[in-house]
């Protein structure tokens, strides 16, 4: 069923398995003229890839782009960019042995009994691998923004019961998990070391925040901005909730402790809290946007488990494959690129509406 | 910009305002052959009409619902089903004094810099009265849902900072609040009365059940149950947050805690415990889908708020109109139709699969 | 299933049977701040309301526009628009004797199989009747492109044999076919005269102009702009049809016969012959858009039919309803009414394109 | 602007230009479990194939499929399937000469209004290649629908003024323009030769007949089963005209001409004539569906033109690519697979309401 695009008028349609032969994707809607740096893509997913920290798997994968279509003289033409990255690392005998196995908390007995058959290799199209499409189209619209001074910052505000306290955006690179607090970014190292020896994995919260966004983005009713963001944030792999501004904690506020209030600030009009994370009736309201998403555990981990075999039958499982203790580190980029792709489609469809 | 509807292959398209000549909709692709249980659909409009206890605004608005098309001899024809609902009790005058000023937290903002006019009475088209069409439709999914014992149970989990300790489903009929732990309704009503009395607001949370959806919901990649569902909540007013399974909770998780552990009972595959909340890789595994969802406090209260006008120039506002103090209240059975609307589209897709 | 909706960005939700309590529909994506001449689209109305000529229906429906929502202080708003006109003179006691027989070439057969039930009381759903929300939804249309100048002429250019040999715009208004040879015009009168009194009915072919539109408009590679006029014009019911520029004469014709040479013209790109009817490649060219559209005769008609029943029994028919003689005098707004629409949702498509 | 997928339940995304690194697409929505049989595939490639006949480019490409993903153990798994064709014959210097220049009635000048930049090698994404995507999504379509007995029969019925006067399908595969007419396939043989000798090329119309379609597909209004196909065939480059039974003739006929009688056969219903093409009011009536394509000749030929350059001026062009004297022969692949990604997408969505 048709649930691999993304989009309205830049639209992303993504393929691919995590052992078959590359992932790819199309990118459909792509203003022409762009020129298309393709450094900066690649360096979008070197973020994302496996085996740059500690912390991550250990699966060599170069995740060189090939774009095949779509680009001509360095720039986008206005069609579809059409783009393939191979698989090279697979050691698919690595899951040869939960081939008629469910992995608790995976996607292995929904897709089977979904489509009867499943490419079980890694997880197949359920891997997490696939966000490698969204990071390219991720990249594309950051390309597309960058006129518009509009940018993605996402990090690590939680992993664990560990949370940061201050918020310094320098301090972003200077820490293999993303995380604005340099002191708080030790402990989540150190408590990711403690779940990687007991084989176990640990679930975290990303948060990101956009700034530059214009007024007037998002469509009401069912399409608002947040609802949007929500829709895209919610289709990462292993996310479990969503929060727009105060989110969760607006539950317990007062009208008049959340409203934001409304002032002129040299003819432009801001707000002096931004409770409601710079969307308003389901439209930007040109102060930053602000959200964030919580992450289960990584499902893989390397202790024997419980489970059914495809006969329903009792068993135990072991999975020896490669994983992250937290799924946290590598998903900022992904969050980045959903962001981006919903941003940049917002303002290609609010644009209709300027003349 | 067509942001008016939701819904794939069972599509709703709202329209109407606050304070227009009606509010209605139309639902495209409901399956035919279906008995309109018009009393049935009616009392689901009762659960979210104003006036129904004291915590509700006092606008007094029958809510009768009028059906126009796509209803013969008592059934559904797959014709699409248009209907109206109309305005009443407007008391338009109640908004003319803010006419030219932007409510704090609110649309005005946002959709008089996106459109360039907007009607003010009421809010316009981004009052909560718009969510009438959604009742209805999810109505109508929910009568075709009936057949697959597919059922919907929202309930108040929080208000301000009083959660529930108890969840007996029992209850909820039992209070004014649909809370399904007694002692906490009667703690959240005194709550709301003090509110109330000081002309302020208070932010809550909703829970939902689904029970009983089939194995196989949900569309990988991007279209996961989860994002779909996510979509539709946070695309209700005021939301601010959502959770599936484990939601935010799953954070501090570790991996060997949160993996649901399959077993099979009586040929059925099952999980121990369900932090997936009914959905894993995105497609529903028959287990109760649970989800919750954060609303902010009511955006109108009844104190001097300071703000600008549309010229940009400080000014105070004071609006007399009726309002909730707490959302949370009349969002419960439009969190049950948004729900019943996905989950009904979603089938209608899977099916496509089944031969 | 959700076959009601049309446009992108500019969508028209359709509903209402024409025999129920009324027809209607929702514009979603009209921009804001458009004045709406009620009049206009009144007038619009008229020209597609039955009892107007002699060849047409004697149904007397005052085809009554009532704007429920999406339009405040006489303009746009941005919102959606819903509508009904009402069914007065339904008479539907004419069509009992056809509950349970199929009219030969009617939509009955094909409904009763799809849907397992239908409203039989003048086709329903699937009666022409439905063709008015198109011509609401292609006056807001035509109101928002008046600024560009863009223009559409739908006229008579065939019934039965007789088929224009001059094209004098001026002639249109000048007689009830809105034929633009007035020398033929009277011949088709004669015809229509003719076959009214043997109570047949009879085929013929409906052109269109569309003048001053921008080049640029259409998406390649499916949705070229003629292959976007072809969907929404075969989409109109009776229908048979469809050419762009030279249509099916191309296929007797040498590449350098038909080839539409480009010449300068006061700066402005333009071509000698216009057998691309204004779209090369899929994208308008800034030539006069022109299309023709063939109808069947008009499958009621009051003789005595052989048929089958619903139990599948060999039987006659006569159906008594009023109709039209041929499809096409009525169907003339409407063919604009449907360019209208696919004109602006392409013009709002390719604005997000300019910066 | 995304316009490059056909399909909602059965989706083909398309990329790629005439002269770049690869063509390709994704099909979504491919139901699983279908055996992949790679060498109908190619074949159908083949078919379309250019080099194959004297009467279509020497243009020498193997078209050899690479299949990416979506496929595991030899069938389908209901995850998107990627694929690419590499180019391999590009000769991208046979173009540099016309980089500035617009050619004739190709789409070269709306293109370069649209999106200020195009690829003109070879026609960029404009070209007749592109269809080779569509080749490979229409035999997954036609590999799904062999198990309903769904088959597709395209062929030339006109090239130039000489039109088939029989219609012997077995004589299809005897002539390298799929003639039924084995007499009239030779003077078509002739009249191409003469053709191609003076440097011209000529239109054409294919016809298409698509047996064993079950009754109910199509949705109306605005997604009758006529106007999806009339939308997929006027999206093949080239197309001028569609028709579906009857069409143009239907003009001429009477309604008691016209009219297709019920009669009832071994207890299924059948219609004595079919000039409603198996289609009426938009849906299927399990007659065989019969439309016919007009083409207009190639507008490349190998002629001196006078057209203008990219800064107006008036210039004279010679195109001395590699061209086919008439496009029906390719085309005939092409309109089999657009005509069983339609069918195909019609039957998943009818399966939605069949319980």
């Amino acid at each position: 069923m048709p649930g691999n695009s993304i989009g309205k008028l830049f639209k992303l349609t993504s393929f691919g398995e995590s052992h078959g032969d590359a992932l790819g994707g199309v990118i459909d809607g792509c203003p022409s003229g762009i020129i298309v740096d393709i450094e900066f893509i690649q360096k979008e997913l070197d973020r994302r890839r496996p085996g740059q920290s500690p912390f991550t798997t250990s699966r060599n994968e170069a995740d060189k782009l090939e774009i095949l279509s779509g680009v001509f003289d360095g720039q986008t033409t206005g069609a579809p960019i059409g783009f393939i990255i191979r698989n090279n690392d697979h050691r698919s005998k690595d899951y040869s042995n939960i081939k008629d196995k469910f992995r608790p908390s995976h996607a292995d007995y929904t897709w089977e009994k979904k489509y009867g058959i499943r490419d079980y290799r890694g997880g197949g199209r359920s891997s997490a691998r696939e966000h490698v499409s969204r990071v390219v189209a991720g990249a594309f619209a950051k390309l597309v923004l960058k006129k518009y001074d509009i940018s993605f910052t996402a990090y690590t505000s939680q992993i664990g019961n560990i949370s940061i306290d201050s918020c310094d955006f320098s301090q972003i690179k200077e820490n293999p998990l993303s995380c604005p607090d340099a002191e708080k970014a030790k402990q989540m190292q150190s408590l990711l070391s403690e779940i990687k020896e007991e084989g176990d994995s640990i679930g975290g919260i990303v948060s990101c925040l956009i700034s530059n966004v214009p007024v007037g983005l998002g469509e009401p009713v069912f399409d608002k901005l947040s609802a949007r963001l929500a829709h895209a944030m919610m289709g990462i792999n292993a996310a479990k909730g969503f929060e727009i501004g105060s989110g969760y904690a607006s539950a317990i506020m007062k009208g008049s402790e959340h409203n934001d209030i409304f002032y002129s600030e040299k003819g432009r009009v801001r707000t002096k809290t931004n409770h409601s994370g710079g969307i308003q009736g389901g439209i930007s309201n040109g102060e930053d946007i602000s959200f964030s998403l919580a992450f289960k555990p990584v499902a893989t981990i390397s202790r024997i488990q419980d489970t059914i075999d495809s006969e329903g039958m009792q068993t135990t499982i072991k999975v020896d494959g490669r994983h992250d203790p937290c799924v946290v580190v590598r998903a900022i980029p992904v969050v980045e690129a959903m962001a981006a792709i919903i941003i940049l489609d917002s303002l290609l469809e609010n644009s209709s509406f300027v003349e």
